[in-house]
């Protein structure tokens, strides 16, 4: 009895994933993909007398590529296998007890080929690309966003001034880092209010929409509790730590129906994507949360304190954008019908400096943050805006950042700080 | 500015983190230990105009101990950097960016120690192993139980059936697969109905009081309607997918109240624990789970078809059963307070013939589970059940397998099979 089945078609019905797998000692590939395509679907380590025929036949998962070089094993699972609109449990059968076998030494997620049947089971983003430029009347660059820093600590009021600051010396986006909640010296319900009450200033003073990315990662119910208070005040969008919530949370969230838009944070993601020959990749993830819905999602810099190559981050961008994305020689095609193309975010260790690389790798559709790089400018965090603001002028113009820095002090003075 | 502090004496109420972190090249241990103190508590990448000098007294990190040979960093962190009770937002902090650093090459997380203020915030299992014992009237040996298989294909009333098969022939436990949800062939409330049914039949016949674990990983609002089924129906447990539902619906499906008792499925998690140079181990989520409240978690076999070796399964055991843990090389101290005791799961890959290693291992407090050990057997479902049992009787008893299987039919063809 195997799973393999090199002559297989894949239906366009079938989900498919795209492994990389390490054999044991003294297995081969064929081994190793008959126990993944085995554990991943119907089967287990022994023969069952429960496994009636017409089981057999119309479930089982069906391998129907192996590439002995590159260690991959290509797996086609009926659809049938699936309850749709349950990505929790998808996930455990495709990406679940598979990491943990002693049949494999190491195993990597490198793509889900999602169909039809089952992407029409989500809703994807609510506003995605073109409802956060509607939203913000920003066409033609991308959005300059910061993090509040010191990461923890600040009062709510300071946080709220902080974030004026950030606004009026030009950002657009005003993000909470993402492991800041509800602490006893900044209350979330306080840190709301203060912070939309400076925002209405600050959009009055710039004539600019301003965005709040106020983090509402917490156990479920609290997180649906503080979601309720943020449409409560009119803002327009939530922050949540996705990975660490979970995507038993964020789906859920997602299809409770709330006005806001949502920021993804991927904190703890690199547990799971950073081993290239263990886990999940991040292309894989970046996939899942489109599909669940988020509106902006963070995928790397390529040129920050972050790891991730300028290919893999301009391919996930790719992934959580285009209408349909080309298969690779590490990826499948994928069709993404009517769900909306995500906002890319670059965020990890940026500064004016970094701008105009980040908008060569990855384009116009996205966020670009910086957290140090605003609020650790000479001149503190209105200059460090100013000086963003300034970076992101001259590359739109196609002025060098020195050149464009010798009119512009805050430029000037962040690359001094930052560059030399 | 450094987070490093070597005679810092850490306070009964920090929160410590034990990491193993291997430098990059060219960077050493005080780097590295650096750039993770500052990620995970207040830092960024550059100094700050908004770092007050209060804040970095009051809420930064402290590095207080270096390992170089092991590579290991002991931090401290302040309680007020927390949302006690946001389980979600304090992984962020200690267990989120700092995975993705490029000033580490690789961070594995192993151990978490939670001071007793935090514990308090948290409700720990409903039941625990005593409560467990109570409901079931069974005191003085390990639990037995299985999966059904195979794990998905069954239509709702073979399932019943099997499960039936499996309690008369003397098995305590019946579980879904963790990929089972509410597939078409197979609806939850189906499943639920005619399942309880059988085991009320169980029950009677023999005697004892049987257990079914109703899988209801879902999005977490589909989640909560299912676990108000299963209340409903009147029935003792369900089980989730722990890890891939995520941090924030497990939280919060606690913290319900709902009467049933948890039965928590790790499946993904060696996508993160596997790895020994990177990500988190299985002993720190097991502390995570303890707190959060389940009643019951998989925490591998040391025999079977999963990875774990005997040492590091006897060490997660002693941290969900123990009230208090004593350090060791490679733990913390860690007091458990009034927090219950979880029931630890052995299960993948196991048959009759392990059960006396897997109780010499884990001890009594234990639920053994065998699938295809059950299912598999030459006679079929009930037949494997009876197997189990008489091997438990063995152990218990202290007579070897094979001296009783001589007068045990079912256990002497379960050995033929699996042991020959």
């Amino acid at each position: 009895m195997t799973y393999i089945d090199l002559n297989y078609q894949p239906r366009e019905s079938d989900l498919l994933v795209w492994f990389r797998a390490e054999p044991p000692a003294g297995k081969d590939m064929k081994y190793v993909a008959d126990r993944i395509a085995e554990e991943s679907s119907i089967g287990t380590w022994t023969d069952l007398k429960t496994l009636l025929p017409e089981i057999w036949e119309k479930l089982r998962a069906r391998v129907y590529e192996i590439d002995e070089k590159n260690k991959y094993v290509k797996i086609a699972y009926p659809l049938h296998l699936f309850e749709i609109k349950n990505m929790p449990a998808i996930l455990a059968s495709v990406a679940g007890n598979v990491f943990g076998m002693k049949s494999v030494e190491a195993l990597r997620v490198l793509d889900i080929r999602f169909p039809k049947e089952l992407i029409q089971g989500y809703l994807g983003p609510k506003y995605g690309v073109q409802g956060v430029r509607e939203m913000t009347k920003v066409y033609d660059r991308p959005f300059l966003g910061t993090i509040i820093k010191p990461k923890i600590g600040l009062p709510a009021k300071m946080h709220a001034e902080v974030a004026y600051e950030a606004w009026v010396g030009g950002l657009d986006i005003v993000k909470d880092d993402e492991n800041l909640a509800s602490q006893e010296f900044n209350r979330f319900e306080e840190r709301l209010a203060l912070t939309l009450e400076k925002k209405d200033i600050a959009e009055e003073e710039t004539g600019e929409k301003k965005i709040y990315l106020v983090n509402i990662t917490a156990p479920y119910k609290e997180m649906i509790r503080r979601a309720e208070l943020v449409q409560d005040s009119g803002n327009e969008f939530v922050m949540i730590d996705v990975f660490i919530s979970g995507f038993s949370a964020v789906q859920s969230y997602r299809e409770e129906g709330f006005k806001m838009a949502i920021h993804a944070h991927r904190a703890m993601h690199a547990a799971i994507t950073r081993n290239p020959e263990h886990g999940i990749n991040m292309l894989t993830l970046a996939k899942v949360y489109r599909l669940l819905g988020v509106d902006n999602l963070h995928i790397g810099t390529a040129v920050g304190k972050m790891e991730g190559s300028a290919k893999e981050v301009s391919e996930i961008r790719e992934e959580i954008q285009l209408e349909n994305v080309p298969a690779n020689e590490s990826r499948f095609e994928q069709k993404w019908y009517e769900i909306k193309p995500v906002l890319a975010v670059a965020s990890g260790g940026l500064h004016p400096g970094h701008v105009p690389a980040v908008v060569d790798i990855l384009g116009k559709d996205i966020v670009i943050q910086a957290g140090g790089g605003v609020h650790g400018h000479p001149e503190g965090t209105r200059a460090g805006a100013k000086a963003m603001r300034e970076a992101l002028e001259a590359k739109m113009q196609g002025i060098p950042l020195e050149e464009y820095a010798k009119e512009h002090k805050e430029l000037r003075e962040a690359l001094e700080k930052f560059l030399h």
